[in-house]
């Protein structure tokens, strides 16, 4: 059995922060181990330090490579990224310490990605702030992952539970956002959220794409841009064989979705998909690097450096981010 | 104890609709009578045919004025309004005759309340298209209640068990919200919200007020909005001693009211505040005319003709509106 399960590596993220906390909880949900063999990147005595503020027992294992990970429930394998002890950082405050570890755990994990040792890389709660301080200086996930695993053309697919979610504009204000979804723009986000989906597991992904306008502009009433850009990117779509559907009014879409109409919403702007997913899920979503060579995730969440060290963190977000990873539904 | 108890009208909206059926099942609710006099505006006969329908065994008395209404739960007190016999429509089709009945049970019902017979209004599902049919032509219900109470300067709340919200734009292509959010239009959203929460109970409501901008625009690096117009509008307010807050930014602002951290958000715009109520409480929802000299009220659905006389309408929607026309609180 052990040949068939996939290899996933996990990060701890900031060591100051809730990620080795979350990764040892998650790691202790033993069905994880029938579908997947899950490799820890980060450092033991870090994981050894959180057993009881994780109140898990599991014994830590330190390996050299990934390869030698055995996927037995109840013993954590780890491996080592550089050195690192407890006296190196001060938990609760990210540092270039800090941040740079994390980030030489991500780049670590990656690079075993790319060399096909592990199937899929799901990052822990980091600090972007102490990541750049620690020399990674990039402006996001995205982008650090981006270098690290050799791609550009990508987009973040929120995953969560019930909701899926990709946008065409994110960080622009929002008088920009009717120039930007363009039927270019729109075409290639649905085509990075197909490639996203399916290297999730969605054989045939069903992308719903919301409208721009109230009611989807009524037929050019409210607005001109369905008619002109965005009815003609799904056309575009599904010329090349993509199940596109829509567009929808952005005030029901959600609906739509629960009411398992399909499987992704592609949403215009910011503040309309974000606001639903985390008033519906907040605590469930985690995202995904869509047109990525392989799955790379990671929690939606912070490092939470105020409630770091106390058993408080919960590990639902990191769990699920690992079930997909490993190609396996989240549990209903 | 009867005396203090406040009269509250309800039509039943299109006879042709659900509204006959959920105005029987909601007022079958005997707690309702502990805290209101319902008196029904509409017609004996179409309740009496709607009796099986809608499962109940109410008692329905035909009474000539609204002060004649005795709110004993077991009966249905009901004012005729002009005669209507149920060989006039078929149960499923909205036409001129259903609507221009329609249109008279809400005129009927605000001109009790002009009068101070009743303290509240709620109508029940109408059809817009069958009470234009009927020479009622207005746009909305808002048109059509202010013309009928004397009131023009009017915004809609939509009210629900958890979300309240009032939006500074609605049916308006997304392009024209940023420049339609003016200090000017913002601030009287605020006043015309402040009054509207006043009107049904809340002393100081607490107003908070959603940015326009991703992250309210980060302190002018994605749009400058909240600086220039939002911001000034909330200080205006509270120079006026409205209990106005934030601006929160967009995608979490739902999750501080569900925190309790106030009563009502203010939305720029349709697609972000509609669908996060949608996605949150469908069929808990309603609507109130925010401005109108007295509460005037209106469930959030259609009249849903495709499932008129079958039973299987719920009432709840039409239940929390009288509830808050009471004046009494929502149940947890």
């Amino acid at each position: 059995m052990t040949a068939e399960r996939p290899r996933v590596a996990v990060t701890i993220g900031d060591p100051a922060g809730i990620g080795p906390e979350i990764a040892l909880k998650a790691l202790a949900h033993r069905e994880l181990y029938d579908f997947s063999i899950p490799v820890v990147f980060g450092n033991a005595k870090v994981l050894e330090a959180n057993k009881s503020v994780a109140g898990v027992t599991s014994k830590i294992r330190a390996i050299a490579d990934a390869s030698e990970a055995r996927g037995e429930a109840g013993t954590v394998d780890v491996v080592e990224v550089g050195s690192l002890s407890m006296s190196d950082f001060k938990v609760g405050e990210g540092s270039a310490v800090t941040g740079a570890f994390s980030g030489k755990c991500l780049e670590t994990a990656i690079g075993c990605a790319r060399k096909g040792v592990v199937r899929a890389v799901v990052q822990g709660p980091a600090s972007k702030q102490a990541q750049n301080a620690g020399g990674y200086k990039f402006a996001g996930f995205r982008e650090t992952a981006n270098a690290m695993a050799g791609c550009d053309d990508t987009i973040l697919i929120t995953l969560g539970k019930v909701y899926n979610l990709t946008r065409v504009t994110t960080h622009v204000p929002l008088s920009d956002v009717p120039r930007l979804c363009s039927r270019q723009a729109v075409l290639r986000v649905i085509q990075l959220t197909h490639k996203g989906m399916k290297a999730v597991g969605y054989e045939r992904p069903r992308i719903g794409v919301a409208g721009l306008n109230p009611h989807c502009g009524e037929g050019g009433l409210m607005g001109r841009e369905e008619i002109e850009q965005i009815i003609p990117a799904i056309e575009d779509a599904r010329a090349e064989g993509i199940v596109a559907l829509g567009p929808y009014p952005g005030d029901t879409v959600f609906l739509n979705m629960k009411a398992g109409e399909f499987d992704v919403i592609i949403s215009m702007y910011h503040d309309h998909g974000n606001a639903c997913i985390k008033l519906a899920e907040f605590g469930t979503l985690f995202n995904l690097l869509a047109g990525a060579p392989f799955p790379i995730l990671t929690v939606h969440h912070g490092t939470a450096f105020d409630i770091a060290g106390k058993g408080l963190a919960g590990e639902t977000n990191l769990l699920y981010a690992l079930y997909i990873a490993a190609g396996h539904k989240v549990p209903a």
